[in-house]
């Protein structure tokens, strides 16, 4: 069943799942295919045509060959905007550039430092690479007063950029999610607007549907 | 001769730089209005109320109210699609996702080593700041693989995202343009698509406008 939208990369990865919840909550079909990184085929010459960067996701559709995750999220949701979730990237000026606001502010202030902790609580131990518990508190600290705007933010509106879940939202999920894994859940569960908003956006069937994706066992290489 | 639009910040910052690069470009009037950072005001509540993270530059117009200057930069040029430079981002969705995804390139892989070599080499000595050779080192090894990638694609393109200067070039402006100025601008010259690239991007007058207003003392406080 081959389909037009391709999206090479494993589901564990955090770019890569951002953009399957992106697919997902616009209904837009897609064929997944594997990158193993532990062989290293991100950074293989077929692979850096795709992205020259070496890294995941990259993503092919019959018109365009993308990378950067938040590119590639944009472009799904403004090629379907009839599609699945309609408002994911807002419906008028206004709202899209509250939105883009947002999925910025993820990208710049919320990514760097969870980025750092989902690397260090999460995958160190698991490649059995020592913790540096100095980056893990300075990033930490960063984290909290990232947390601190938007708890203040979430007591004014039900989502980030509004009163509807947007691609502002989503593109958190994928390190929340890793971070909710470990014992530092309390980051989000201790500020009351934050914790609710974590439940809603993480209740989502998009998700919940790449939470499973990332349980199974990889499809097969490029 | 007030305007609906008004930008927060000094110009020296390389945020508002970028916001006012974009309004140059799209012909845009505006009001800048400035924020003493060395008075910390942009940690006051009422700069607060405009950038819940306490940075700058905040923007307004009639509409809206924004803040993250690659946002702000999305919609002016969604704003006024027929004024000043017309394809500054992109006349088509696929010019658009192109350009999409070397400005996220610009603030997820450049923006971050080369604001901090900007900090320590430029900002740090003014503000009498001691360098950290270590920190400088491992930024210019970063930076060094990005310029890589990108003097590939500028020998196959004559900007990042196509034929045409976009805001995806203009993004990497403010931060360039620092670094030039120290003795490190040969990361930018020794490469000979990227040194031709900067000298084309660096020349445009809206570039230089803003280079100039840098050097101008700044206008009255909020
Ligand atoms: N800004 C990029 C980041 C991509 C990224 O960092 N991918 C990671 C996996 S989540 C990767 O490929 N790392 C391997 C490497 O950098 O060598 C995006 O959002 O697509
Ligand atoms: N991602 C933000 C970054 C803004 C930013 O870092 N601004 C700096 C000046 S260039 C600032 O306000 N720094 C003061 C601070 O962070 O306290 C944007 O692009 O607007």
């Amino acid at each position: 069943m081959a389909t037009a939208v391709k999206v090479y990369g494993p589901p564990m990865s955090t770019a890569v799942s951002r953009v399957l919840a992106c697919l997902l909550e616009k209904d837009v079909q897609f064929q997944l295919i594997n990158v193993s990184m532990a062989k290293g085929e991100h950074k293989k010459p077929d692979f850096l045509k795709l992205q020259p960067f070496g890294q995941v996701p990259a993503f092919q559709d019959e018109c365009i060959t993308l990378f950067e995750s938040r590119a590639i999220c944009r472009y799904i949701s403004e090629k379907y905007p009839n599609q699945g979730n309609k408002g994911l990237y807002g419906t008028n000026p206004l709202e899209k550039a509250s939105i883009d606001q947002w999925l910025e502010a993820e990208g710049q202030s919320f990514s760097p430092p969870s980025s750092v902790l989902v690397f260090q609580l999460a995958f160190a131990p698991r490649m059995k690479i020592k913790q540096d518990e100095g980056l893990i508190k300075m990033n930490e600290e960063k984290l909290k007063k990232v947390l601190d705007v938007y708890e203040k933010r979430l007591g004014e509106s039900r989502y980030l950029s509004g009163d509807e879940f947007s691609l502002a939202d989503l593109s958190h999920l994928p390190n929340a999610q890793y971070l909710m894994n470990t014992d530092r859940g309390e980051l989000f569960t201790s500020r009351e607007n934050v914790g609710r908003w974590w439940g809603e956006i993480s209740g989502r069937e998009s998700w919940k549907k790449v939470v499973e994706m990332q349980k199974s066992p990889p499809p097969p290489s490029a």
